[in-house]
């Protein structure tokens, strides 16, 4: 009888498990809060998989400031997976494109660090096995622009400082980035609000009045929102006018689709060399992460709509709760892939 | 007997108190984490001055987002107050020049939220009695530009919504801004790291190894500010020379020293107009606030030093411990001037 795996992404602000048989749960978790409660978190998240035969595991979550080096953070955050593990295998993906055992993973602990990307863009591969593809993966908080080529992740960078100096890691993402990162000195300089809360004044996210994962702990609302973002001009929801913030939601978004479109944009010179190695000429891009509406808005610019022959949505392919667990689920179809 | 007057600033991180006759104490509070404690925190920083006979009150902590709107901010603020007072008349310095009774602050809360820098330009202005002078007053959070005419604050704007809009509030002080303010999206759109960590970095600030109140909870140190700056380049202490954190905090201390040169240059043809109705033609520039040294590098450049005549320090009027609580100390000495 084939195993159950159950994958896991273990990040800073989420932990999120699926199966290779497409069961999934997610958990908003504030690692760098409170890393010693993350084995006790991740424990009630995987009970109702217990009938999982082994974990497979990716992160993010080493880079959270709670830990003094990424060292560290891989170290904790096997160690929290062991714990939990009821004696079943772990196994944790390498940005090499192979599974490492726990000590294999502390040990080489730089290619284990932040590599669900590398899991994702893997995965990914699968669909497109011939021609070239770029994987347009916008999270919560990040955005990674993965080139593959036959299926294989093609990236020239390993680690977060390299791909963010190439350009395969951009840090932003639809929910987490800050207003102030966008808005810098024009406005206050402080968390009083994140480019969600522009997103949702601007209505291209629903409201949540059940989500307060906000800069101020109130809800996902567009009440809120406008609250928050009186507040980068020095106001309140009562003295600032909605065309204001209005003003400055369109400022935020205006500014992320410019940034994305550009680093998609110096992409495609190395997209089109490519080419000239792959299998079959076609061009695909893949679009994911909760930010996908985002990246769908971009390839209907030019010069993307002449460059892409095809558009893949993963949301589609997988169904929302796969996707909103996508590299979890990944690893855990990748581990199954290449049984133990 | 004269009174003695116990002068409170109650600001979004920091409470500060000093009496008329000299004495000072301040304390680190994160107002918007706890308001309800706010009362508790007052009361241990003001139970030393039990022989005060009243208080006199300016507060910036009206815009913590823990408080839905301003006026919610400033009745807080106040009734935090009463309940500490034991009786003792409690004034709040308004943007008008004039204190407000408990009540009157509360109906005209626009006027008292936010009045710190009014106070304390008034009090600055009694150095200045006769001439044009600028006030520039780098704070931990905030920079206040005040034009001075004659002794009065000739300031344009009087909400932080308008001040900002008038270059007069500059939302950037030495210590809280983050740096992703300043880096944008070249770097982690996190909160890793503030501007306090470049100039630790770069030895313009001392190291305080007791100081923990930094991004990640460390010490504030030029070891750890390293470690925080790490970050926000996707990497960490062991992984990321000490010369990319270097560059790091040089870029963000230039774009300070940029921001803030621009800014004061900007007001220079207002101070120009304000002298044709000066009762003497002398141009003073007083600096205070706990980024009062990079105040005094800036006013080495031109067109500062032909355009000012003098240059005041607060800090060497005052003493360390006077100037570190300023607005407390000048709203105390403002209400002795005006006896109940």
């Amino acid at each position: 009888m084939a195993s159950t795996i159950l994958g896991l992404d273990i990040g800073g602000a989420n932990l999120k498990a699926a199966t290779n048989t497409g069961r999934a749960a997610s958990v908003p978790f504030a690692l760098w809060k409170q890393p010693a409660q993350l084995a006790h978190a991740l424990d009630e998240l995987i009970t109702p998989f217990a009938d999982a035969d082994e974990l497979a595991v990716t992160m993010t979550g080493e880079l959270c400031d709670c830990f003094e080096t990424k060292r560290d953070g891989v170290r904790h955050i096997v160690s929290a997976v062991m714990n939990v593990s009821r004696s079943r295998p772990v196994r944790v993906w390498s940005t090499d494109g192979v599974f490492l055992n726990t000590n294999e993973a502390k040990e080489h602990y730089l290619k284990v660090a932040a590599a669900n990307w590398h899991a994702l863009a893997t995965f990914v591969g699968g669909y497109t096995p011939r021609g070239v593809t770029l994987l347009i993966d916008i999270g919560s908080t990040t955005t990674d622009l993965i080139p593959i080529l036959d299926g294989l992740p093609w990236s020239e960078g390993k680690t977060d400082t390299a791909r963010m100096r190439l350009g395969e890691l951009v840090y932003t993402g639809v929910r987490r980035t800050p207003a102030t990162t966008f808005l810098g000195t024009t406005a206050a300089a402080e968390f009083f609000a994140t480019v969600h809360d522009a997103h949702l004044l601007l209505g291209s996210v629903p409201e949540d009045a059940a989500d307060t994962d906000t800069a101020d702990g109130r809800p996902a609302t567009r009440l809120h929102a406008h609250g928050r973002l009186s507040r980068m001009v020095g106001g309140d929801p009562v003295l600032t006018p909605e065309e204001d913030t209005q003003r400055l939601a369109r400022s935020i978004v205006e500014q992320q689709r410019k940034l994305l479109h550009d680093r998609v944009a110096a992409l495609i010179p190395r997209l089109r060399e490519m080419r000239q190695a792959a299998r079959h000429p076609r061009r695909y891009a893949v679009v994911s992460g909760s930010g996908e509406f985002l990246a769908r808005q971009l390839l209907r610019d030019q010069p993307f709509v002449a460059f892409f022959d095809d558009m893949l949505s993963l949301t589609e392919r997988l169904g929302p709760e796969r996707s909103a667990a996508a590299p979890a689920y990944a690893v855990a179809t990748l581990a199954a892939e290449r049984p133990l």
